[in-house]
């Protein structure tokens, strides 16, 4: 399977600690070597670091790194190929406009019958059921919403009932961010962590790196990682539940389904996506 | 003004000579540090590498310059701003999708009036007259093609003949690609040269540095480059007349209207785009 990596905040932070950890399961500590992304958007608009290459091998990676983006939104993928040939095309995130905003979308899991996903003009370019996953919920949004809303906590919830119809065709874990709002829906693997003051320090499981928060961080500071796996070994990192969506705004939960939902065993993910 | 270059080639060709030229300008040798951006397709997906910062300074076109991309259409633009602010959102090329293709476009010029372009549901994200004019040419060709064409030489000629009327509304230098196509558009300021066999020497305008293309390419190579002013001093650049427009498939011109305009001067480009 692939794995995920979002962050929403309050002010604009860098993800540079996360996104270690992250790259470092593209093919050296992890098996997703098809193929990797990264989106930051900086007020309305956005820049999208990509390669079909694994990550932990690749120069545009490394300065990822090494050079901190401060964003308040971020979505970012590393794959591992199963629907679609390994290119720039099939690679996550996607990024498209409605309503003079820009989405972004990365996908984890399988879908069956995807094909069957109506997206009308909202045409896929590659060959991935993520691709048209995208494309089909940007068509069900311009369907209701013609005119952009002006409420976009019952535009997200309108999201998660159309990702509770993916969850359907297989296993649909989801990044999904306007630049502004970040959301998160989980089929079966996606784990959260809120980081605010008082901050700690955190280590990273893939790679040998301690980062002190305090120092990296002012106390107003509020920032949300959602992640496939946990990426540091000595915080607790909330798991999200079957079916249960999470949309963040500047860091903070602002609305959810989770207490809705009952606690059930997960269902194990097929590799790839 | 700002800059444009361009790149159509019949293999996979690095633009990393040029591009060097090109950044150059962005406040080093040349006025433009108001952001910079390239795209590279590859495939049908293509990726592309943007910065609000002065192009000479920036980290990541160090990256772009010495690292090879290999594309077979390219699109890159610096910025001196004119028409909204020094940001990510307005900072070129944009991309967008239609009929299953992503469109990368850049502009150099002043459109006045642009506000009152319609562009329907092709919703600009930022405020440069450049998306918006992007917007209503995208807007123009969903209304006259609704589902994908299939003679694509056929959707250039009508392109252009919507460029015209940007012409009217200014100055409209512009660069557009559908990653298999790469069209140029000129009001005043717009030169192109191809580059096949046999093959020479080139030497940077901008910069201290030369390339033996003999050494870089097989004989089979052709590729032609698109810029807002000549980047090599050695070599015989074509300058465009107003009003006219090239298509490029594979490094070869393949639609041109320059045969049937006149000879006629040109009007000086007003600062900033």
């Amino acid at each position: 399977m692939c794995e995920l990596l979002g962050m929403s905040a309050n002010v604009p932070t860098d993800i540079c600690f996360s996104f270690t950890g992250l790259i470092q399961r593209g093919g050296k500590t992890g098996p997703h070597r098809d193929g990797w992304g990264i989106t930051f958007y900086e007020g309305k608009g956005f820049r999208t670091f990509k390669d079909p290459k694994p990550g932990y091998q690749s120069a545009i990676a490394q300065l990822v790194q090494n050079y901190p983006i401060k964003s308040k939104a971020v979505v970012s993928h590393i794959r591992q190929a199963n629907r679609g040939h390994v290119n720039l095309e099939n690679t996550h995130p996607f990024t498209r406009e409605l309503w003079g905003r820009f989405w972004t979308f990365a996908h984890n899991g399988q879908l069956t019958g995807f094909e069957d996903l109506d997206t009308e003009n909202h045409r896929p370019v590659g060959q991935t059921d993520s691709e048209q996953a995208f494309c089909w919920l940007l068509k069900k949004l311009d369907d209701v919403y013609p005119l952009p809303p002006a409420n976009m906590k019952d535009v997200y919830r309108y999201i998660a009932s159309c990702c509770d119809q993916l969850k359907e065709m297989g296993v649909f874990n989801m990044l999904l961010t306007d630049g502004e709002y970040v959301m998160s829906y989980c089929t079966n693997h996606l784990y959260w962590i809120t980081r605010q003051a008082p901050f700690g320090k955190a280590t990273l499981i893939d790679e040998d790196v301690e980062v002190n928060f305090q120092e990296e961080t002012s106390p107003e500071d509020i920032v949300t990682v959602i992640a496939t796996q946990p990426l540091t070994a000595n915080e607790a990192w909330t798991r999200m539940k079957p079916g249960e969506y999470n949309v963040f705004h500047c860091g903070e939960l602002i609305e959810s389904n989770a207490a809705l939902l009952k606690d059930v065993p997960f269902a194990e993910a097929k590799p790839g996506c």
